[in-house]
């Protein structure tokens, strides 16, 4: 199902070679005067002139076809679409017969008859986050929060100021590399999170899943903090407004947020499709074969990814916080 | 919220020390003999006799209150309750004044304007996790997979043959761990999942993340895999099953089960409740104060947790297999 | 499904004959002191010593099992249940063999596979409509509405002080009777649903027709204005409050509260179980057969519907009266 | 809220004289070959060259920019887009401080703190019924049902054969007049409707409640039954299939479709726009004026409407069927 969220909601559409992809953006305050160049730069992060990343180059120019009146949001559900141009839908007719490794072609087959559009990948193509970064990018004009992002480690690459030596050796290799990206928000206050099961790690994990390519999703220390006791991970409060010594958590307790930084690491796994030949079956000829993927790929999605999560984080935080806009001010009623 | 699911639909309520905790299930097909032996053995899973875990040992009676008729389910939702018995509430007074460190006391107390019931934890207790176990029991019985799991790590200890030893003497510490769980499915066909936003990764996470300790998921190989290239990740497809020669993807291609196991796994923090003194902010009197937490505690909550996380696995793997189902009668007929 | 809403949501459970019946109410603002006796008077109006209403006099004595401490919400779901006393199960078994005219029995059978528990309509059965007038009842306390309602016919009578000797005739008869009911909301501000698909109308309507018997909706003059023509039945607005002149549209514009009463107009049908004989299909004999109806039955359930229909409209306007809040301190921030 | 349906989702935008409107339409069976044709053909029924109605004639040309792979569905949602071309927008400017009575224009300007595109109705305007149209000509597609409509009143006229001189005459006095229309669906199987808030009766309500000028929505005999008694009104059971004698419940029992025809009737108010001259209040000075509608509209919006409605009924029916098919898939595996 392509619709997602509560009071912030967003619909999802498109695949990678038909003729748009697009979202509707329901739930954004009227009156909000849009900052076209923000989403526009928001855009651009996403499709870098940079080593490791596709030479497929789209314009992403976006349209807004609905919810806009003399330069403001008008209540109504925002909608936006991006053209797809700079495709070569040639380069695809052979997926029908030997899936490429790492890649949902198989599945897609057997799950849609068949009559799935593998073209580019069709709908699991990453092409997708763009309209996900494009309404991220208008929740983030409401949200009175700081974003901000930075990649941990690039496959075994930590030091990012050898970031295009690195890639340019992975490029060269035929290969590709995946990497740890980690969001961080500043100045959310306490009390996004709607428990049992809109819980703000719950929703944010919802999110981030839902992007082609990421395989795990860590609120604060995470998985690394295996080895410390309670005495260690436990954050210590040190004031009403719930700060605390140590982010251990995250910024989250109880599934809602705690006045602390959010802050959530994601595992993006390598890129699937690399020049270098692997094997798969080869469904026409039932017998396993090589495969060399042809075709403008990135070598580490990990390089465009950044912004992608974080503005799938700032459509997540964009429901909790008009959900807690609603309950926050009936509290004070009472 | 506390309502999840579209299809195989759950709703959970319930606080520590009130009168009753219980989920209403909806979606459960008619005509199912339920197995309440199976039932109650996961929920011994739970509460086991162990050391490490809480003294507190609730007798987990429940009772289904409707649904079924002949012993039989009856299409209409099943409504299960669990009476909380085994409570001190004594114990609770003070968490008004000095917030415990790792937990929601605070968080709670700001957000709903000190109203909140902080007894036990009020909402945020694991004892919510009960019906959670309830309702994945019951999935299970209709779901024609197979599920396990094991603790891959509690603490530093990675060899569960001293688990007893190692346990022991965390607690003598006063302290607490936490530990990595490792849930597996087999027997899932290709196809569970729904693009954009009700992939199985997203649906899973967001309701692993829904209980409480969890701080991180991951599927297949996961952080663990950052040094991996394209070439080693990619699983390379065998035949048309989906069988793959590798599964670092855990059993997921674009958001939808690939015939493979499903492999997830996920950190519990340490236990936040511990015996050993912490600091902390007193409220009452604007400083900060030690603090040591009375009470009845888990040492390692992540050695109850794995039929907990089990089962809420099957409470969403349900809700997917019945969209699945009505997708495939759609597409057989086209 | 049995949960509906989007921030204030109810889940119901329960068929007539087993242990119990309930409702978890989700999104009732933290704080509030709930006043019991208003909820026990509203169970009471539906539940009359009344000629034309079943002699069936469960008590309804209802138990709040969670959300409630200190005699104060605490902004968990509330989990209200009742048990299921005078039931007469050996009433029903007949029905699996010739279903009762009117009656979902051969539906219920169908759709079911036979599981469905048919003993008092099982989850068909009016009794369902308790849980409702509790979570209506408890909406109402929050919400800054005047509510009423009146019956406007009942079978052909409009003259309602005839009422007492109109149901005794229908009575001996052994027939029943349908009703139309008006609901009236006063002090609804303008504002109140959220167009495309959650409109004040669309939202009222889907709950009122979840409410057994009802046939037939109407907001405002409804279909009686049939033979007005556009200068008759537009509303001339009077201030800038919304008044209007008339209010043939109910309070309702575009789908949202335009600032004057709600007018709901509703129609019930007549009672199906009726003393007197019918005829229907013996599957058992696969010919037609005569019926006669014992048991206990409502002549005129219209008698007692209409706060049913009220707590039910409440239910809907808290839901929408929580999404406004959210959105107007949205529109103030811009 | 824009978007509805549980496995069979609709999302809608659009405001009326922005650059376009559409419709995002989810749950299509994969493989399902659209006849293109059908879909315009519906879309000249709402848009009939015919007395009475609207000389604005949109083409609706409307285009899908997804979700269609050599010329048949993928099983990614469509996306559907019709363009606003002869718009005159010069016409509306004077609705800011005149609102029109019986039109939503005074209600959106509060609602969205002046922000609203009020052109032409903006989102309130019958034109976003075109992409409901469409959605419902292809959920018809995959539907093995039977539509079919007739207006059954407008204004006082009963004889439909004297249409056209009826709308001359209202056209003439610059009036316009309501009307009731009926929806019809043969062959729906018994078993359509989820209890307790999915039932038939409450999503076609809310659905049909979702269209502009919908004041009235019954099932069966409806209001005119309120003289019947019970054994006049209930309809008895004829055989296995669900046949019954009569259908004054119209095709559902128990909020679930019996196996007799679909019988919805739907009261549409008179069109609100209209040449005679009325009064409204004149916000910018303070008083009540006189106000004469220019533009180009409907005399009887009724008569554009049957189509409308039932496209609207038929993506329900698509939403219930796919749900159907989950459960009784289901239960034949018990």
């Amino acid at each position: 199902m392509n619709s997602t969220g509560r009071l912030f909601q967003i619909t999802l559409y498109g695949e990678s070679h038909q003729q748009a992809i697009g979202v509707v953006i329901d739930g954004v305050p009227p009156g909000l005067e849009l900052d076209m160049q923000a989403i526009r730069a928001d855009l651009k992060k996403r499709n870098p002139d940079a080593i490791g990343t596709t030479p497929r180059k789209e314009k992403d120019a976006f349209e807004i076809t609905s919810g806009l009146f003399q330069d403001k949001t008008t209540g109504s559900p925002l909608h936006v679409t991006i053209e797809n141009r700079d495709t070569r839908s040639g380069d695809y007719d052979h997926l029908k017969h030997h899936p490429r490794p790492g890649h949902s072609d198989h599945v897609a087959q057997v799950k849609y008859g068949g009559f799935n559009d593998y073209r580019g990948g069709g709908r699991f193509s990453g092409r997708l986050t763009a309209p996900i970064v494009i309404a991220g990018a208008i929740a983030k004009q409401f949200l009175p929060f700081q974003f901000s992002t930075r990649i941990k480690q690039l496959g075994s690459l930590k030091d990012m100021s050898k970031l295009d030596a690195y890639l340019q050796k992975i490029t060269d290799e035929g290969d590709s590399v995946g990497g740890i990206i980690e969001v961080k928000v500043e100045g959310v206050p306490i009390g996004l999170g709607e428990p049992m099961f809109e819980k703000l790690e719950a929703k944010v994990s919802a999110m981030l899943f839902s992007i082609p390519a990421v395989k795990g999703v860590t609120f604060g220390t995470g998985f690394s903090g295996i080895e410390m006791k309670g005495s260690a991970f436990n954050d210590a409060l040190l004031d009403e407004t719930g700060k605390t010594e140590t982010n251990h958590s995250g910024g989250v307790s109880g599934g809602i947020s705690n006045g602390n930084p959010l802050i959530i690491n994601v595992f993006i796994k390598p890129t699937a499709s690399i020049k270098k030949a692997q094997t798969t079956y080869d469904k026409a000829e039932n017998k396993i074969r090589e495969l060399a993927i042809k075709g403008r790929h990135d070598v580490a999605i990990a390089r465009r990814a950044p912004v992608v999560l974080e503005n799938a984080t700032a459509i997540v935080l964009a429901d909790l916080y008009l959900m807690h806009q609603a309950y926050q001010t009936m509290l004070k009623k009472q």
